[in-house]
């Protein structure tokens, strides 16, 4: 790899790190109150259990020389413990390796959403860990694993077998989550008491804005370097962005008379997840409609679920699975040869072939996905109860769970600002103090009683 | 261009990217907590009409051949719909189609400061695209647009005729988005009951925090690649942003007798913005001094406005108006030619041309920028209201306008934690559920019915 | 310097340029909600200052040739005003003139935690500047320079005469930071009341995760530009930062039963400081094992710390100062000479020499940071009170020192929500503008009346 390439994938490794404080803030703001430690710690775990997980044998499950010869996987013997990532030898492993374990956290970060405020942390990280191996590898070998007949490789059965178009992994990352996440949420069933009113919505936007920055470096450096595909994609990304928010603005506008900021967010992520197959492959105007149209998607998937009583407690389904096969639609038939992808859509003379070639690579995601994700909980469900209990979740699994709790707002006594009534039993220092056993706390750390 | 210079340039794009985020922070943290998620969806829809407009014709008004060679305005047709980002001509087109993109959506966000709490969002989606058109482009081809003999084209007249120095855009950007968002502020008139308390500091001094990051790519981008100039103007932002910070903090510490978290983040962004125009002109030394000089004279103005009662909101015009005068006063008088400019300032020996020179594109910048802005405004208010309704800014324009509000930090009942009054009417689910007819919200989104 | 070094240093600027936003709110959210806005000034000022003192003589204190070629100090002149940063020779002078600024500005920014909640500020500004001279700089320039035969110039004696291993600063930045937070907070004395219960817990989860993100930059840029080290320190930073994580959470589950968000924003931070030394002497799964190994080492620290009563207010020597010895012990002992590094551990056939070196530097940064940070700030703390005052500390340092307050949740009176009683004299607006005389405010801001 040439010095500039490195310099932009460093860059770009940074930016796609920012994605996952910003999930954490769009999710946990979405949530109540109560939820919005765990979902935090969910979401910033799922980086924790990727980089295990893949210093062991996930690289190689993914990149490494498909297993027989089938397509199927990759070799996990090929990058144990990254050993190959250790010498100088120009190839960037240690680069794409970073940079692979943030795509491999951040597909399990978003099927954290489908957990929200009822899944037992320690079963989290299992799951993940799980997950990641079970769910995430295969489907990440098939897509992003490809032949190399000068090494004698073999990659993936749907990027090499069936060919379809997906720059920046549409299917392996989004749609893959969008089912998952709508998996994990049917195992554990409803919230009670249904969904809460979003309890912080800054922290929703500024989730918003900080993904929409991680997501150039995400597209970005999807192209390999500092290329100009790289500066192509950075722009037809920035437009989709652009175009999601004015799209979902849209369409509330005209079904409800007015616009949300909850409504803005939700359009730049669905945006942004409709170019991301799509960055490539269509022209700047093509890009601006992307996200338009993946914006309305998103924004009718989310009202055909509600009306179905499902608690995909954030939309991930709608917001990553509908808008992803958005994304790959445009392409397969509006896609604009001109573009790096030189596709052109079957609606413009292109190959009517494209058509089931990315029909297969949809379908088989989201069966794949949908269907082991739910095997993999039901199977957890019935060793450990992976659900906290009902009055857990009645007190709020912040403080139920973590014994914490998000916000302390009250000022000093001599100004009386207080967001908790004087009568709750863990306001004192002493009391906190009187726990035992003596805990592993920071100074700074809340040392409350467990409620049950 | 060289892939070194596309892998800083990508660089920089993510970081102003991150700067609408930011500047929706810096904002929304010093209004009241009614109108907190209205100030983020202009910031965060400045971005969204900037796509939209420049995909169209925009980038050509700016960059585009001067048509009759008049100076005036760039051709429209030149860049419609992008279509010559997409050869691979390396002339880094894509690269700076999206990073100018981002220079008229953050020029647009700094005005929306103006409108704070009393703008109806969808009068100020439509001021915001015709605002773009029609004072952000001719000004920014007049700045920003060069002469090229080699490809016989002809740039804007402050640029080639005055020959005045602006960095990086402290009249076409700062000064511009300063007089602007004054316009719109007198032609709305003052909000009712006067300012607010800041709401969330925090939200505030995190804003300012981002800005400052992001300004490293902006002045630091528009060097043009990864070159000297880019590092020196690094290093004099940075330099700018701590003198703006203790600049204010003095200037406060001697007449008030405490320094405050809010002066330091307004000091920081007047240190930023004085250096704007001046980064490559003066020696770190004197970027501290710029930095300190900014802030003191953005402290005097806002004391200035004060006094006369003009409600700039979140005094844009005092900190970007007055602050990038600052910064290009300093360069007239004070510029040290062995800074990669190379002007020497008129109190060093250089010539006295400057001085005018400098003026007339200050005054030139001011006069178009309130006078077209005002123009706009009044004739948009002539023809729909632009001003929400007493009675919905009483109620606070998010709940009022969006049927939101930021902020809902009950916690379960177990535990009492609550911001509201219980009796409040949208308290239950199942009241939330009520309305009809089925709106698009997310799962997790307040469908409150609307107050009138 | 080649351009994609530039490329890749000046990102790095900007990602360690996020730490400051980022420290503050880590910080900030952990401190009660009347203390919040004193350390965000606290962590942002620490940038101010460093550029302020590094402009003037610091930066040469630190990288000068040594004066008298002893070691012990470079020649402040060398630097003087940044003179030599103007000429555009290659040298990357500007370049490293920002990144240095920056680390003597984060370091000083975490001292900062010693004194949470109850340091006079223009006191802390004044503590901040001689620390800089006369703590920082002598030992970064022990540590940092180095003996340049070529050019004729003499370094540090640490890394020149000892020729101990710290790759990015354990020693210099986070022990030192570590020992002088704790001498500060034993001059001032603990906090009345003890600690409080962190008021803002998301604020302190995003700071950690833009820590998190900085530090990608910090140990990436250290490695000089866009090669192979900088790929291989990311992602061994990447993989201790997972490490923390999990580390942390572990420990606090076998101990107390449960895991917490702020145990993870502990851990992942640990880890980071716990790689910092290390990350390039140990091999991928050595970086996870350093992140676990730092994470328990701060988590046992925190402990003993607090049976031992003392208020170090936010843990800075646990996180700092422990974990950063665990990473130097880690690589003395198990290093992996196939790392950039290629230091082989005492255990695995090293030589048994390491021990010493690395025990010097250790105990020689402790030892200075320590007493002379505790001399400083007891000879301040003799000449004027450098502690505010009880009823101000009582009051809140935001709202007796800064006349301030972090948060204003109220809504508008049509829905009633507050967090504040209504009786709270400065409420009303009429109020707040009878305060004479004429502030240096900007609109926004509370123009509140001291209170005593």
């Amino acid at each position: 790899m040439q010095a500039a390439d490195i310099a932009w994938i460093l860059t770009a490794i940074a930016l796609v790190a920012i994605m996952f404080p910003g999930l954490a803030f769009l999710y946990g703001g979405m949530l109540g109150s109560g939820q919005v430690l765990n979902m935090f710690m969910m979401v910033m775990s799922s980086l924790a259990v990727a980089t295990v997980v893949y210093v062991a044998v996930g690289h190689g499950l993914v990149v490494g020389d498909s297993v027989g010869g089938l397509g199927l996987i990759g070799n996990p013997g090929e990058w144990l413990f990254f050993g190959n990532a250790m010498a100088d030898d120009g190839s960037g492993a240690a680069l794409w390796g970073a940079f692979n374990i943030l795509f491999a956290g951040i597909s399990l970060a978003l099927v954290a959403s489908g957990a929200a405020g009822r899944m037992k942390f320690w079963a989290w990280l299992i799951f993940g860990a799980v997950w990641i191996l079970v769910v995430y590898a295969p489907l990440a070998h098939w897509v992003f694993a490809f032949d190399d007949p000068d090494a004698g490789t073999v990659g993936g059965w749907l990027a090499n077998r069936i060919g379809f178009h997906d720059f920046a992994g549409g299917t392996a990352i989004h749609m893959n989550a969008g089912a998952a996440g709508l998996a994990l949420a049917l195992v554990l069933g409803p919230r009670r008491g249904g969904p809460a009113r979003p309890h912080n919505l800054p922290l929703t936007l500024f989730g918003a804005g900080m993904l929409m920055v991680g997501w150039l470096g995400f597209n970005g450096g999807t192209a390999g370097g500092a290329n100009f595909t790289a500066t192509y994609v950075v722009l037809t990304s920035l437009l989709a962005a652009g175009g999601g928010m004015l799209g979902f603005a849209v369409v509330e506008k005209l079904r409800n008379g007015r616009s949300t900021l909850l409504g803005l967010a939700t359009g730049v992520i669905a945006g942004l997840v409709g170019i991301t197959p799509a960055a490539d492959a269509v022209n700047p105007f093509g890009a601006v409609a992307v996200g338009i149209l993946a914006a309305a998607a998103a924004a009718w998937a989310i009202t055909w679920k509600n009306r179905h009583g499902i608690d995909d407690s954030l939309d991930v389904f709608a917001v990553h699975g509908i808008a992803g096969i958005a994304g790959v639609l445009f392409v397969t038939f509006l896609g604009d040869d001109r573009a790096p992808a030189g596709i052109r859509g079957v609606l413009l003379g292109g190959e009517v072939s494209q058509i089931w070639r990315e029909a297969l690579a949809i379908l088989v995601t989201l069966t794949w996905s949908f269907g082991v994700t739910w095997l993999l909980a039901k199977a957890m469900s019935l060793v450990i109860d992976i659900r906290i209990s009902r009055e857990e979740e009645d007190a709020g699994i912040d403080r139920a769970v973590h014994s914490e709790y998000g916000y302390d707002l009250r000022m000093t006594s001599a100004f009386g600002l207080s967001t908790r009534p004087a009568e709750d039993p863990a306001d004192t220092v002493s009391d906190r103090r009187a726990a035992a056993p003596a805990p592993v706390v920071t100074t700074a750390q809340a040392d409350l009683k467990e409620q049950k």
